[in-house]
């Protein structure tokens, strides 16, 4: 039985320069929030960030795709805010690499790789989040909160694609199996289709020309994923899809 | 060409005791709203108690799948706000009176009745607030917003249910027309996909026994829609549903 | 009740060049075909090549979208076929006229022009020949079909494209409708997509240099047809898409 | 480079008493066949029918999901059919053990049961077979064919089915992934959606009272696998739903 006294914190998997850094900050608002990532680089400065800010952040190096490192990583969790911890949000925005190519020449560990952290990994996380989502229902003032990340690749699986798409449609059924059996429990599980380009450092050369704001600002799906989470019960979005406004689609 | 002095208002047409009720009381804290209904029963008091809050509430009693009938609301509309009136948000809530019974004993104005509403006036008041959408894009705070209100048959012909459902199937089908057309314009056009039934008087002794907040709240659905017209640009979304967290689906 | 010496016939509406005309002579191999289209020349010669093939068909002037037109068009079914006629497959295979153009520009017409084939046209065409179809079951060899033509715009509302769309997407959710009600009454709904160029006179000039086989066979779309048809009823399909091997999609 | 002499063979994965069993007797009637199960009773007694009967029939023990087995199973047909051996129809038909428990509760094992086969399983014997479908576009009358057996789970992730819906979502996804990737090569990719009971021994028990042919038919779905197999290239299917007339969906 949760109390409301009970510390509530934010779990982001997948934390990366755009969507993960962005969810991180906008949930750091509101609670102390757990980054993970495999590589600690991709957090480190961000937890200086939050920490520097008033907020409070945790990384932890995690390969989401092992179930020891997910269990690891739990336990740390546990060892800085207590074995009662409980959870507001859980975020799973992991992708695993991902090869476009013929797929007459994906090997098999390739052709692997989408679903070891879209499927496996999807699993592993929510296995692990899940019982901190359920024991913080009555505690916390929105409903605890799973959110997956998926991408055009979740409905649509194109050519030379297979590898991801098999992962992220894989991750699109996750996501309402379990919206449907922790729905009724008070838990709020939503899927949101990121259909565009992140503006992120990497894509910065991408797309010259096509005008501004024409790349998802990850802020702006921050500001999405944070207005799921404070839906009343009454009123649960299971699928949003976010993209440019000028976006072919 | 619009200025930032001019004025912004919110049409709501569908205005009854719930979604349309909620949603011109959220968006009358930011904007002038025009309530659109038939029958004026519907907004009169609402009228009265937004004016009375310090808002400003214009009602118009109008038949939305009557080309004159909107023609006429939207002169009124101008005549009110003035001729170079702008609209920030224009939202479709209106349905088609709907007869559940088997296929063969519909009339054909009984098939007709749901695609009038859900079809021909959703047509005809996009065509009329769009304008007004468009000549706003630079002086709107948010992106100008254009959003339907759905169903569960958006996406589901259920048996004896064709006269609803061709005509939310066909709101839905406009919805992204208008979406892939004007929002590179940058109008943000969204469908909400309400499944469920929503928590007003009249069914008000439905689903007794399901538990509490089973049944949709109508603020609710008007925080989801307030949501969709703040998104930025670089982020749309398109479709949203929304259910209780109980709701089989 | 229908007897093993009822007479079963194949009604097709929206007979032309392409879909309809190929899909007259296959049915044509095994039943009486009416053929009906609002232009006779549509049907005329089809119907001399099918009586001088030693089949029987009847064309007859149809307007689908007009109630009276609908019902003149089955008196003369039962005029020429007797009143307990019964009907083995009824197709509809008409399309309203449609404009591609901005939105904006669409008159109350023009955009109301998809619908009322589509949608008014199938509810017409449906009602009339379901109570046929029905009394077919069980002297029919296989189940009494109602199979409708859809399109790309059965389930992608493209810009420009909403009078075409709108009714598409309608005509999508009749067949979930009525395939869900008349389906346990032992009668075949189905719908199929056609998601691509048909390869017909007006066609020629499109899309040269695609490489051959780039537009769709009708008879091709005629075989799919016949295949719905005289599926078991334990194994019934709704829905089927049909493209060329070369579409993009 | 393929020649008209060239032996085409149709290969089938997973064999057991319902659809896989019908497939190969179906398309027996046209080619030799290869029939795949780990567990050699599900066909020996069918390979010894077939043979019996006049065609031939060879069977391999072989775990679909297991990269050296499938490799192993391939030498087998090449050894039996020659190294230039082509393939007319490869079907996939295999499914993972599933279990129906609370998400809690599952095991790792457990939720990548589905995915092992539907996933990893699919890509292995899709790669293993493309490659004689592709040498068999110009020797082959009809479309070479890689035709792989979805369920309701394929787009529904219904509570407790999450193990079996994300392999069935991928699954879906590899058939649209080579679909267009191989569709422009010749091959014709197909997915077909079984939704509802399928009547084998043993489902004997289930449904009783649902009336006659509430239970698919095995063999129904055998011949709506060769008409997809027979379609022109102009007009291939990509999609199929397959359910009985009393199903609700």
């Amino acid at each position: 039985m949760s109390s409301s006294s009970q510390p509530l914190i934010a779990i982001i998997a997948g934390v990366g320069p755009g969507t993960g850094a962005a969810v991180a900050r906008k949930f750091s608002a509101a609670y102390p929030v757990v980054l993970m990532a495999r590589n600690p680089d991709n957090y480190e400065d961000l937890v200086k960030e939050i920490n520097g800010n008033g907020g409070k952040a945790l990384g932890i190096s995690t390969d989401v795709a092992s179930s020891d490192s997910v269990k690891a990583a739990m336990e740390k969790v546990k060892g800085e805010f207590g074995e009662g911890v409980g959870c507001a949000a859980a975020i799973f925005n992991a992708s695993g690499k991902f090869v476009r190519k013929p797929f007459l020449e994906l090997t098999e560990d390739e052709f692997m790789a989408g679903y070891d952290v879209s499927g496996k990994g999807a699993f592993l996380f929510s296995r692990a989040t899940l019982p901190l989502l359920l024991n913080s229902v009555d505690a916390s003032k929105y409903p605890p909160s799973l959110i997956f990340t998926g991408a055009t690749a979740s409905f649509k699986g194109g050519a030379m694609m297979s590898s991801f798409s098999t992962g992220k449609f894989a991750l699109r059924s996750l996501s309402q199996s379990l919206g449907r059996e922790f729905g009724p429990k008070g838990v709020h599980v939503a899927h949101a289709v990121i259909d565009g380009v992140i503006d992120i450092p990497r894509t910065k050369e991408w797309m010259q020309g096509a005008g501004p704001d024409a790349k998802i600002r990850a802020d702006a799906i921050a500001e999405a994923y944070w207005n799921l989470h404070v839906q009343h019960r009454s009123a649960f979005t299971n699928e949003i899809d976010i993209r440019p406004y000028v976006e072919k689609w």
